[in-house]
């Protein structure tokens, strides 16, 4: 049984921590931390919850307890800066949901976030703690959750990508995610009267999540180039990712088919599926679906996931999981299979 | 002066087609004929056009009168081949807003659409009626109004393929629809408590309107290979478009611009935009704006259009003023600019 | 540990029993039974209940077998009539979430739903499962779940009328629903393309549920002119009911809020507010939250809940729950509250 | 020919404004002010117009020309008193869209609208425009938009209301928007991600509409107790009310009906239908539809108009054109009927 502090627990993402540590048989004790709220009622500030997690009030990060054993940081970014070098020394277990320390190279770091990084030696012990890939166990202590668009982008890409980086003349990535995904900040462009009906590319060549994809599938091998777009969708939920692959020759189905299904085939919340997925049979679920369609030389790899839950919230609880040796769906998935 | 009729206008593309040729300047007569809707009266299939369009009875497609001197066809696919050979014989002017004239090449059609053709001499008189392209004027007799699709990706492909084709390594399309483009008939997976918050890929690599987009590149010059996938968007109206094109080297954004502003300088319906377009400033409209976005040796072209208009009955009555010597915006923009 | 036949149970409401079922710690077996699905995988059926049920093969309803403990009815009305009278005499307990055992007075269940009623001694016999009520308890063979809009009427009503109902000069219902109400059988009207951004009222003055209310009301003393308008909303879940009650006299507040907070003091799925509720505090779980707001001699009283889990699907369990003395949270709520 | 001032025309309504009197065969000048986006260009503000709208530069309100005929007023409550006075006194023709001059008691405004009227003298003169009860004429100088929500309400209700008032028992009205009532300002609770799936009452018991429909409605003779409740959409525009009236005997039908006809008969913009409405029958349109249902006692009218054309803009371009005498209908409806 442990106690967990999440750090900024009062946004969309928070919201779900909550719910999954308050449903998680190992977690004994909850406290939530934040600046502007600090002092009010948790069930004031999400109302749904009530008789779902028990009342309490929210502290301020000024007085940052240091009795937890694990510490999940839910801020924007440059922010999680202030709380992790600190916390890390206080040898504490740290998943950081933020883009603060995915990042193997500093420049590309302060490149991309316009921010000047004040612990570039901590990059080096972060795991980017991508779940399926199992890099994170009882001797981890700082993890980067992966960022909501690179989860949805690297679970379809990694297997092919590490053993079919030869055959690739080009990877070209589409993303269209829910409004969630830029908080609950008031921007006139997310009100409903702007978003109803809506649909637009943002960011186009110039996402930060785009180094973030880079940097891993390099490790996996990848020599072609790559681009990524991401789009906004008129709902409030969910990812969906298109990747086209153009191939040097025709391959064999059945062995892309044989290498995804011996990456997934003891994960529980990765979904191959026969035809594409859809957007509503994951969210509110931490599953990511999968489907492949080749067609001579052209690999079309469909995908889809809750960005708030397998693209936030439920990927750092399983990554909790995992730093405390526990089965990955405590907390986050009731079954019976 | 002169008389349309508009075989099969009960459907959404019918609904338009009879707003804009009552709006228009030249239409002194309009038509309907149907079969199942045949004797129902135009305002009770429509009642939102209760006061502004006159109120007519449908008239039976199996008493096709041949006094008018244009008809448009919107009917599904291998319905248009009842009824165009017979009028073109009797020298009617025809713009088929379906798929059946579209295709030069007849073995393509009957293994895409799965029917044999009967009448395919008229695939070489056939026009494919891209409006911003001019390709009809006062001597075109049978216009093939072009797919939805097909449309929001040759207007943002075509100049770029028309130049730079040399330098492409690999063109990547991905469309998102509203469901409109599946039209009034009632299927399970359209309805709203299925598609609210939806997203998915379908006809992934086996589109129909894909070797449609592919035999017009091909005859701007596309050598390199191309991929189009279509998805759904949970909304009724519009269609996105994003083109990732990996180049082969780093090319002069100027000259890109250059050359799409020389293709579109004089045409009123297509837009070129700073920014990536949004879905909402073209729904109900007939434009079709484009945005280009080149990095390193990434160009990613976004457009957007409404299905219903520029993808179907806007661009029709574009062709129709086009096949009668008007002004491209007669009946579809009401414009002091 | 109880077995338990689901018939019907195929489509929305079928979903949610199979998931609260499967998740609750007293249920050993589920078959499912239907007509034309039978033969069917459950996970073809709902593929986004992949990882969280067992798949198992849907057993034909002609082939009902009578070894379960408890029968969920899951079928449009008329069609429980075939099942219920078979099950009731060989000592099952039925629980018949459609409308067919839920009014008392078989000559308005005639009228109402057009149909010969073949059981009318059961309709003494059968309990109308409101269960914030606690009408069920272990003695209970039969029950009538309510509908969704009563549902969402009668927990917002009751307790004001069982108290005040002399103080009322009238009673003015609106319901507002999503379009999961009307079920999984494609009609033009519930096509994303036709709802998308769309309302309307429906069934005015006429729909079946307002002779469920009455009946309940008048149980409660109503004495006054009651109105009941339904509407459907542009989303896939809930339903949003606001009650206007016109007051003879000015009454004290305070008396209203303290009959409120006695009857659902120990209830843990209805929610007193403070405010008006919204209606995603309710989507997806079984609660039905409710706020009063009293001006002068005006009373409104606001109300949301998940038409398919508080007003079916959730609220069966909560009665299965009750006949079988559990308790009323097993298998819908996760709470350590 | 006049040359018109758009004070405020930067948001919603301001933007409709542009269109129709730029669509406007009698309008023959158009200049926009405002404050905060004095100095930027019309069509950065509003993408979406260009090609449709000349481009120009808003105007600082601080340096008001005179020189115009005619003043719309587009700005939050108490901004027009700024303006409308000094204009008065020019003798300028005005056009107020928002609630400073609806109400005809000073010390009613005061209490709703927490506001000090610098010119109660000039309530007297405005007249309040609901435009098919013909108030406004060539002698009017100052006219008060209805509100969006009033008028919805009113267009149904005062036919019925100056004819059978003493047999009314209570009226209930509900009403439901879209989010564009609440303006481009953005607030949390009206983004994308707090609205899609949502539906909220707000203001219950305390809208500032609610004293505009009531001196409307006494006027009329209303003598029965009105409640109105007014509740968001999760979608962008359209306002459908219900308005439940309570009656003391059985009504003849054909009586009610004949008496909306007449009041109704020759105005273009008001179209009783045989059926509930639906609100898509009307967005982006001026028109409002009524729907009359009788059962024994009780009277159900439903209405829908679009919050921003027939609830604003639409409507203000009718008193425009009531003011200089000319067709109802131009700028706002292109019909051939």
């Amino acid at each position: 049984m442990i106690s967990v502090g999440i750090i900024g627990g009062t946004g969309y993402t928070g919201k779900h921590l909550l719910e999954y540590c308050n449903n998680h048989p190992y977690v004994k004790e909850i406290a939530v931390y934040a600046k502007s709220s600090a002092g009010d009622k948790l069930l004031n500030i999400f109302p749904e919850l009530c008789g779902i997690i028990p009342d309490q009030t929210v502290s301020s990060v000024d007085n940052l307890s240091y009795q937890h054993d694990l510490y999940f940081i839910s801020l924007p970014h440059g922010e999680a800066l202030k709380y992790v070098p600190d916390l890390y020394k206080k040898n504490k277990k740290i998943i950081d949901l933020g883009g603060d320390y995915r990042l193997n190279d500093v420049t590309v770091y302060e490149k991309h976030y316009k921010l000047t990084h004040n612990s570039p030696e901590l990059l080096k012990i972060a795991k980017y703690g991508l779940t399926e890939f199992n890099v994170t166990d009882k001797n981890t202590d700082l993890v980067a959750n992966p960022g909501c668009y690179p989860t949805s982008a690297l679970l379809p890409l990694k297997p092919f990508i590490q053993k079919f980086s030869e055959e690739i003349i080009s990877v070209s990535i589409n993303s269209y995610s829910g409004t969630s995904g830029s908080g609950k900040t008031p921007k006139p462009e997310m009100l409903m009267s702007e978003m109803y009906g809506n649909v637009a590319a943002y960011n186009v060549n110039s996402h930060r999540h785009k180094p973030e994809i880079e940097q891993e599938l390099l490790k996996d091998g990848l020599m072609a180039p790559m681009a990524f777009t991401t789009h906004l969708l008129p709902v409030a939920r969910g990812i969906y990712t298109t990747s086209t692959i153009h191939l040097k020759k025709e391959l064999d189905e059945t062995d892309i088919k044989t290498q995804f299904n011996s990456v997934y085939k003891d994960k529980c919340f990765v979904r191959m599926r026969e035809v594409p997925p859809k957007l509503t049979w994951v969210t509110y679920t931490n599953f990511c679906d999968i489907n492949l369609s080749l067609s001579g030389k052209t690999l079309v790899i469909t995908s889809a996931l809750d960005n708030l839950v397998k693209g936030a919230s439920g990927q750092a609880v399983q990554n909790m999981n995992q730093m405390f040796g526990w089965n990955d769906c405590l907390g986050i998935l009731n079954s019976k299979k």
